[in-house]
């Protein structure tokens, strides 16, 4: 019995990191849809995103039944009440990448962003996906230092959203209305997968029996 | 020992239903900010939002005693289960309020909005501050039917946010690049603060025995 509940708290984890991994994959293929246009990738996030939603659901009940079922204590019972919002936090990076590949196809195939931006973009890409990357790493394994440093990570990312808004409102931009608002809600969107990330770090510290540290109020 | 255990989860629901108002309250006051250049309004929404973060802390904490040492069952084990997920919606729903808060303290004495969106955001407001009120009442009255009444009250959100748009891309926009990129940001802060309480209304459902409905991607 006891084999069976280890087994199944093992299971938990891959699952979220699992689902953590789908989410980055789909920040990358929403990142190579937007930079190239490339409608396939787009419509592969958009399909894909489907998987995340129904893991979600099936991880959320598994995670209640072996609460229910196991009254598991101590560093296991840490786990499985923060695998709900973890849970949340990763499906809404899914629905953000979700966001760009829809942008990208809707545009398809005119290019989204101007010229002078694409290079901000792809820095925040590499930020947010990485971020991604590094928030399913901490997720197996419970390095809580390497959780620790998803925050100070995750600097770069708002420096860049900073520098995307000074480029769009204090530079002479000659792409429109329309360009430039659609250009500062695809940066938010990268912004926010990158909190989340580092929102799954907080998690991963309180998994590991820290305080759940104070969440950054500025984003 | 059993009557001390009930009456710690109804503070617990207590004290959710307490933090959802707090962040409709919040957002009330971020209107007021926004919509009548009132920097009173707006610095006592950003100096509240600490009572939110500080309370989101102690009831994280109270929530997981409650699961460590009382091995609840049944209701009560999804209520505390539902817990973590709901304030964590609810501590981004008063930072969206501090988002708005900070971008009229900051152009503050100047109007944020040209007078043409004015009348939709003041409906935005509405529809979100109401959304915010009937997630913290289905939270104590844990009504099933209310509760899943919040997604279809969210459909005039999403037709506003739309309406939004067309006015900042398709009409003649004549107040420049800067303050419609503000405009499109301060829409999207108030849509997804009625997402937050339409995402809060899933949870009650779950609390009070039903499946979690699939949340809707389109957001």
């Amino acid at each position: 019995m006891r084999t069976v509940y280890h087994k199944q708290i093992a299971e938990l984890t891959a699952q979220l990191g699992e689902m953590c991994g789908m989410a980055g994959a789909a920040m990358k293929r929403a990142t190579q849809a937007l930079l190239e246009a490339d409608i396939a990738a787009a419509e592969q996030v958009i399909r894909d995103h489907e998987q995340i939603v129904a893991m979600r659901a099936q991880v959320e009940k598994e995670a209640f039944a072996l609460l229910a079922l196991q009254q598991p204590v101590a560093g296991e019972l840490r786990t499985i009440f923060s695998a709900t919002p973890i849970i949340a936090d990763v499906e809404r990076m899914g629905a953000l990448a979700v966001h760009i590949a829809k942008i990208a196809a809707r545009e398809h195939p005119k290019q989204v962003l101007p010229a002078e931006v694409r290079g901000c973009f792809a820095d925040m890409a590499r930020v947010a996906i990485t971020l991604g990357d590094n928030a399913k790493q901490v997720l197996m394994s419970r390095d809580l230092q390497q959780a620790a440093r998803l925050h100070e990570q995750d600097d770069a990312m708002d420096d860049l959203y900073r520098n995307l808004f000074s480029v769009l409102i204090d530079q002479e931009w000659k792409h429109g209305i329309s360009v430039a608002v659609e250009t500062a809600l695809l940066g938010r969107f990268y912004e926010r997968f990158a909190d989340h990330a580092v929102e799954i770090g907080r998690r991963v510290i309180f998994m590991g029996g820290g305080a759940l540290p104070a969440e950054d109020v500025n984003h």
